[in-house]
């Protein structure tokens, strides 16, 4: 019946072109008429579907093809992570108990996070199935279940012409940036990591700009201080000669003026291993993780102004997972919140562009097992938890831990009672043998671990490991342009594979990953020197985890 | 402008009148036209919203005001629960690492659960903010926080010429029923509960069909074996004389014929408290919660056939709360899967329904902290979790619990070994440390939380608690029409607080709850007799889960 039509419509218009003004005129009038009746109920029905779902922030852009997708990852935070930090926010700023995080108010579903050998991801596997849209083992940096490097969606991205941003609060060659910007069998391969952020691989350098912590896999271990290259060599230096922007502290990252004065590539490492979590952060020596965003979204959107290809940003709240590791509520509050005002800042940027922009965030699991409740007698428990120990908290365990480890002199027990627990952490009704437990301790870890579970313990937060556990993760997406909500709300509303959605990224970017595998294949990604000192390649496998926490996690 | 096109549109139809055949002609053929490109793009257009969203089964139904409501409580089901059963239907069915439950096909959003006076709700308060679409204490049954009693939405429904029924596997006077069916300043008056739940009170009878457990609010204490009614009251006998049908086992039950067979009101308690669970249930014995559903799902579906009103339903997976209570993760996984098979059968009832019909799926809270992963050595733990552990399980630990304290023979030790730990448990690990105790315990709890705790450790299954917890809940969906879905999604996608849940079911289906409220403002609702024997409401207050759970959970 289509075809039909179509060639009543062909039929007509030729007859328009013989037939006399009088008819044409009225042809045309009906013609205008029954238009402007399908604009209007096309108008009230597109304003039907507006209410339908949640709306972006502003209507049509320009018809362009230039997109930008800036993708954030909230390591570690698992569904309890927003219950508590909600609660927690709603408690220390008294606000009702309706009110929302930024990111509350853009659920649109939740992703599966097993990996390819285990119903536990890492954050390697984890971020890989975002970054190459596949299932790969844990521990996996750009590489399949087969250890062949596979192309990865910022690569692909480059390779069509996009600038490419990292921007995170760990070390940069930290798993989820690294399997964005690097292939490696073992994610503690990082000094190799490291050589392909910078372009040492076949592709060259596809990172236009890092902001992040990790300066340790950049310069030689004869460095003093914090350097730990095996291979002797200076890469800062080494880019510096290249021409790259280098940035190492608060002073360089303001004079970029919030991005406006940046030269790409731009390096900038601003620790030698992580950022401070948010809570202990000094702001005049670190910036925030919504600074940090904000000088990279003003930096590529400057420097793709006259391009007709946009940018793909990587944005990782890194550290909400080290305070599950750590099993520090105090903290991870903390660490969201920073999180939702650098994904609240980048809504704001996607609203103020005339570049198409969406934003997703995900995580890749949840780690420490947390739950908003904690039985805490052996009689039948009550039905709360505390918010006010956390408010209390000025400091994490990790720097209470340092506080703690770094004093020497002979009123310890004092400094630990008064200075420690009362003042820093707010903790009022230790025992003696708390205190003198944690002046005696020499080892660090539990120092931290007697600190955070005196906290959760108090606030009747529990945790079940140190390590990560298996339920679905949240997905929160915005987009600024109506289709783009709508072919996201298409492919990852409700529940979906991890993988999905990095497929989808590259979908929506329009790039094929598996051409971009075919360049990468010749990659050296198998582990070298380093990793034969420490034994074979099963051993390694197996002990993985405790070799990273080596590390420094 | 519209003004003006209006204007013109006007004055084009008056000239058409007047003006001649082929003028006419031409310009109704431009008309239609153009009318068929309207069509055509709105089929387009509602093609492609069609994709943006998960798509309900069928498309339009009649145009009537008819509706049927589903609504469905995973009582105590978290997130983490369905991580949980799906890696464990995956490994014991041996599915590919991407099969799904039929509710994760289904997920919309996300529930934020906190009650008006704590983070952490009970049911009480939790159903009452679905039926009531209000924020009240803990305890409270569809009273609010002023221990008023407030409108539900069964009670407005039925007042609205709807049918109704309530489908549970716990007692049906427990507080998930009870909080849209009765009015009780706490829960554990189930005596009075009952009583509203045939009809005593201001509105009279409200429910049409009952299928649950919970004989023994409906018996009196002097009954031999299972009554607890102070009063003395038979309601069983009463509500028989007044026409009630009543069943009380399976033969019964299945000359319901699946609700073929069915006289309403009906009162069908198969179990003098819960129905045992899923994994312990013998199909002889007990009706599954898939059969029970279909039942009603047919009986109310027969029963409004030749009326212009449809019916609400509350299904309720009661018992996952109860494998949380007892942190027993080889009963939830069963509990959950068949819910799961129950919200299917509603699915395929929908499917066939003439009449316009949603289900609307969510939980209450999370109940027992659970996660799926657990520290089991000081080390750094492994990324893991053992399904398997949980299939080799043929019991729950409830069931396991029972049959050690009824063995009295004198090789208790070996029975406890090869019976219990082994044939019934598939623990073969256990050292006799383990035997003894279970042996020699007399504690009926302690005994079972041994047992979870042997299952849940070899599994690597962590939990925080007994209690509850406050972990935002997901929220499932269906609808077999695309108008209603698109309303479900409008309201309820993304993430909300429970009352919205329940605001939007009244709104759904046109139902004023405030003026309900009116109507039952003089019901008795504060405790009796029985109360003041335990002491003041204060006291009675903070004891109340220990009542409860005295009562057998």
């Amino acid at each position: 019946m289509a075809t039909g039509e179509d060639t009543t419509l062909l039929h007509n218009s030729r007859v328009k072109k013989q037939a006399g003004p009088t008819v044409s005129r009225g042809k045309k009038k009906a013609v205008v008429v029954t238009s402007l009746i399908v604009i209007a109920v096309l108008t009230l029905f597109i304003h039907w579907i507006d209410q339908s779902a949640y709306g972006p922030g502003k209507s049509h852009r320009s018809s362009s093809n230039k997109k930008n997708l800036i993708f954030f990852v909230t390591d570690g935070m698992g569904p309890a992570s927003l219950s508590l930090t909600r609660s927690f926010r709603q408690y220390v700023d008294g606000l009702p108990i309706n009110d929302t995080l930024q990111l509350d108010r853009h659920l649109i579903g939740s992703s599966r996070t097993r990996s390819s050998d285990s119903l536990v991801t890492d954050s390697a596997a984890g971020a890989t199935a975002f970054s190459c849209g596949l299932k790969s083992y844990n521990g996996a940096i750009g590489v399949d279940q087969f250890k062949s490097p596979c192309g990865t969606i910022l690569e692909a991205a480059k390779l069509e012409g996009l600038l490419t941003g990292l921007v995170v609060t760990t070390r940069i060659t930290d798993a989820t940036p690294a399997s964005f910007s690097a292939h490696a069998d073992y994610r503690i391969q990082e000094d190799l990591i490291a050589l392909h952020q910078i372009g040492e691989y076949p592709l060259g350098p596809v990172v236009d700009l890092i902001i992040g912590g990790g300066r340790t896999h950049f310069y030689p271990k004869s460095d003093p201080g914090f350097g730990s290259r095996t291979d002797g060599r200076n890469l800062i230096k080494e880019v510096q000669k290249r021409g790259w922007q280098y940035v190492s502290d608060r002073a360089e990252f303001d004079a970029l003026q919030l991005g406006k004065n940046v030269s790409l590539p731009l390096l900038a490492l601003l620790a030698d291993n992580d950022i401070p979590f948010d809570l202990d952060r000094d702001e005049k020596v670190y910036p925030s993780l919504e600074e940090q965003t904000m000088t990279a979204l003003t930096a590529l959107s400057e420097a793709t102004r006259d391009s007709d290809k946009g940018f793909f940003l990587l944005v990782e709240g890194s550290r909400i997972d080290h305070a599950g590791h750590q099993n520090d509520p105090s903290a991870q509050v903390r660490e969201v919140l920073a999180f939702d005002k650098a994904f609240a800042a980048a809504m704001e940027f996607a609203d103020n562009s005339d570049v198409e922009t969406i934003l997703i965030s995900t995580s890749d699991h949840e780690t420490g097992g947390l739950v908003t409740a904690r039985q805490v007698t052996k009689e039948y428990p009550d039905y709360l938890w505390k918010p006010e120990v956390l408010g209390n908290s000025s400091y994490s365990g990790e720097y209470a831990k340092r506080k703690i480890l770094n004093y020497h002199a002979d009123d310890k027990l004092d400094f630990v009672r008064h200075e420690v627990l009362e003042r820093d952490l707010g903790i009022t009704d230790y025992t003696e043998e708390d205190v003198a437990e944690l002046a005696s301790l020499k080892d660090s870890e539990a120092i931290q671990y007697k600190i955070n579970d005196m906290i959760s313990f108090r606030a009747q937060i529990g945790w079940t490991t140190h390590g990560h556990s298996a339920v679905d993760v949240n997905i929160y997406a915005y987009a600024n342009e109506k289709n783009a909500w709508y072919d996201i709300l298409d492919h990852l509303q409700g529940n979906h594979e991890n993988t999905e959605i990095g497929q989808y990224m590259a979908k929506y970017l329009g790039l094929d990953l598996g051409s971009v595998t075919e360049k990468v294949n010749k990659t050296k990604h198998s582990p070298d020197m380093a990793v034969k000192e420490l034994g074979t390649s099963e051993v390694y496998d197996e002990n993985y985890h405790k070799l990273i926490d080596l590390q420094g996690l």
